[in-house]
């Protein structure tokens, strides 16, 4: 009894913060979107090749959660798009407060997109809303077509799931992976989601992604 | 001060039944390894090939932990070994108290060696001592290798690293790790780690694998 108000009332901490931050890309009108995936999805690598593509089209900025390490965020950096380096220091998640200081410190302002990568963790990110215009999920090929199957939660509350790494399908490389399967099992626990596949080594796949990005970014303009 | 002692029971809790796993282990000399890593490293794959390999030598039983779904115990119970399923229903993590009933609806007396597939996920699980007799994480090469370095935990406290899905590595396919990296940063983290290169798809690395496994089997017995 007594544990269950200790969770409700950390809950409502982090919710708290989630309506602050939801409020905040609210009013100034802002898509922000919370990328979630396995480790090694390639997170960062399809932000700096997003970033790049849409330079000179809309202004991006980044909040890089990691639980050690500022690697990600120099990567980024290396684009020159605003970026803002948090580590959980061991927590498997960003919560709404960390990320309403992320949010403090870039220059909301002059920005259009903000994306936030969390941890990389197939799980529990998406039990914790940070107050962002949408999910995102990450699933690469090498990690197999069941994960939509095996790890529902994040591609049931995702409004996109991206599917890296396209440029291991096929003959050359024999990977197993059911780009179909994916598809239909992820739309069987969300009807509505976008599904690019992508390649964010070669950029296959990135005009399709881009440009759903600059549509949505369009709408709240 | 009241949400730490909470914390504090609740890990307590989930210390009397590592306790109580390792008594077990320990009492009727059985190896038992609580396999980690990310969703689609190759877990099953490793198993299913390690079971195979090592018929006849000595005898294996898998508890195996998922979110949902028990595909990875029917991947498994298809090799004859016995095995377990746990689902957690939404936890990030396999506890203690989870495994203590698996290990009592294996045929323990009959086997050498238990292997644990932990929840996919290379955060969380590491924190969850399980009464294992050492920790196992499985890395694969799309992953990337910067993993250590950025998820430093599972790495500091496993007794082995299998570096999986080797055959994605050379000219044909151009997937980027660089395997000395990743072997030289794990022993950064933990000097005395057994790494292992493999391909569970075709094999190779697995005469070294298994037979340190092997090993580990005959020095308990």
């Amino acid at each position: 009894m007594y544990k269950v108000e200790i969770g409700k009332r950390i809950l409502s901490k982090n919710e708290e913060y989630a309506a602050k931050n939801s409020r905040l890309l609210t009013e100034q009108r802002k898509l922000c979107l919370n990328m979630i995936s396995s480790p090694g999805s390639g997170k960062t690598t399809i932000l700096t090749r997003t970033i790049n593509e849409l330079k000179g089209k809309i202004k991006i900025g980044v909040i890089e959660g990691d639980i050690q390490t500022d690697i990600d965020a120099e990567r980024i950096r290396a684009t020159r798009a605003p970026v803002v380096q948090i580590n959980t220091e061991g927590a498997c998640h960003l919560s709404a407060a960390q990320v309403s200081s992320g949010l403090e410190k870039l220059p909301i302002g002059d920005l259009d997109l903000i994306f936030i990568e969390n941890v990389g963790n197939l799980v529990c990110p998406s039990a914790f809303e940070l107050g962002e215009t949408g999910k995102m999920a990450v699933l690469s090929v090498p990690e197999g077509d069941d994960k939509p199957a095996k790890y529902p939660a994040i591609f049931a509350k995702s409004k996109v799931l991206l599917i890296n790494k396209i440029d291991l399908l096929g003959a050359q490389t024999q990977v197993d992976f059911d780009v179909e399967r994916v598809k239909a099992d992820a739309r069987k626990l969300n009807k509505g989601i976008e599904i690019f596949p992508i390649s964010a080594k070669t950029g296959k796949g990135f005009a399709d992604w881009c440009g759903w990005l600059l549509k949505a970014v369009e709408e709240l303009r």
